[in-house]
């Protein structure tokens, strides 16, 4: 966002696919007037020219704002700290790291591809307070409300890819589409996790590692069922699980976890941070971060 | 308590076994200082003399105070009303219902057993995000954190007696006691579900039913394992649960809770409440209550 005397001159966001940025989008509404104006990003403008346009920060430089505000430094190596360097060589003032909590939340897929070539991966499980999926028979519809089933497809909206196993893709032949009425364009593509012949319309995974090869894939949510969230667990490639926890109580039935490659309790402990819990109709959210101590 | 001039002038609980009552003890302490004074009560004061002392309302009338304030008229037929009516009548003020909500938490044992013949039962559970209780191996030391372990000895506190079932009795002979500094004389009775043979000790119930012969038990704490659970909860004799939620996956390992009599998944929503969570150390409590719609 591009603001001059108090007023918001120019804003924009990094469209789809990647380009253009949103310093680029945000500059071509201000025109003129960006111009000794100040200019908020999340993220530091980038400092390498591409193929597909200029380098925000010779952008930047053009404009001749007084001072950009940025949330955080790109961890993407062509830019990190350069971006910045450049425009203080320019004279523009630069504050770093106000926001900096926020935007990081927001771009953590972002950021797992470029630190550890991977996307963020998040694990969705929908369970009984006894931590059940389903009945004996199978029968899992429905577990949690319809305010939970409504805040899975904000989920997917925000995910570029959802995984499920060969054993839900048979089950339910599901959908995981967005079907929230004006964001339905945002439904993500799929992939299964399986060892067998490929779906058609579907990307497959004969091992979890593989989820390295989705090169344009930041935020990949896993939705299912119990074969491909313990196969991701015992990989260790989950980084938050979503728990979406119904006030019921099922006993005997299925369990949304097997083997995830325990040999003591001890293993279990520490791995998970609880994070945050709230009301989703009689339901609850619970959110819990994988806590990976290399990462502080 | 009683007060007079805004000061405490007499302070009571009603004693172990269930005399003498609060208002004698506070009534003896306060002396000739409770005439005008204003007495405090949760439980309107009792109105039947019986062979263990004077009833509490001719008690009050004799030391009379100005007003008595309290919190919940007394579900005891022999009571209900008359302990107000005869203050009343014998020229005190009396008002009623102030703190009736947290009166009834504290008393909900009591009046379980005068309401409904039987006592209120907890059903306390050591889970996994998962709901798992143990590994495969049965390894269960520890799902929780200390924390966790030491609210639960304040829970024994708190019961009247704990009930276990005989698997968990053989596996861990447990000594249920309460291990909290100053508490330890509040250990409460130790009660074993079993058709087999009774334990020295140890009260034996050959059925989740006969908890209704439990006269002098008012709060039933169940601490396990899945069999004595599944009983309770089939017979619907579970009126509150206390989750102690460890933020660890367990995968394949053993389930909490076993079959409880569901046929379908529609009836096992509307029965329980989300009523609280709140963090004990790394760990979470989350309480749910029974909701039984004829008591609304």
């Amino acid at each position: 966002m591009i603001v001059a005397d108090g007023r918001a001159i120019g804003r924009g966001a990094t469209q789809p696919g990647g380009r253009p940025h949103a310093e680029a989008v945000a500059l071509a509404e201000a025109g003129d007037a960006a111009r000794g104006a100040t200019v908020y990003v999340s993220l530091e403008p980038c400092a390498h020219r591409s193929e597909r346009g200029p380098a925000c920060a010779d952008l930047l430089i053009a404009a001749g704002p007084a001072r950009v505000v940025a949330a955080l430094e790109d961890p993407d190596p062509r830019t990190s700290g350069r971006g910045f360097a450049r425009l203080r060589e320019a004279g523009i003032a630069v504050d770093v790291g106000e926001g900096a909590e926020a935007a990081a939340r927001s771009m953590e897929g972002f950021f797992s591809r470029i630190r550890r070539g991977r996307p963020f991966v998040t694990l969705k499980l929908a369970l009984s307070i006894d931590g059940k999926i389903a009945l004996p028979s199978g029968e899992s519809k429905w577990i949690t409300g319809v305010e939970s089933r409504a805040h899975v497809h904000q989920l997917r909206a925000q995910a570029d890819m959802i995984l499920v196993g060969r054993g839900t893709y048979e089950a339910d032949r599901p959908q995981l589409d967005v079907r929230l009425p004006g964001l339905e364009h945002l439904s993500p593509r799929r992939a299964i996790l399986t060892r067998g012949i490929p779906v058609e319309g579907w990307a497959t995974l004969s091992a979890p590692e593989q989820i390295s090869s989705l090169h344009d894939v930041n935020d990949l949510l896993v939705e299912g069922g119990s074969g491909a969230a313990s196969a991701l667990l015992t990989a260790d490639l989950v980084d938050r699980l979503l728990i979406y926890r119904a006030p019921i109580l099922i006993g005997e039935g299925r369990s949304s976890v097997g083997y995830i490659g325990l040999s003591d309790l001890a293993a279990a402990h520490g791995r998970w941070r609880f994070a945050d819990s709230r009301p989703l109709g009689m339901d609850r959210l619970e959110v819990y971060e994988r806590v990976r101590s290399s990462e502080a």
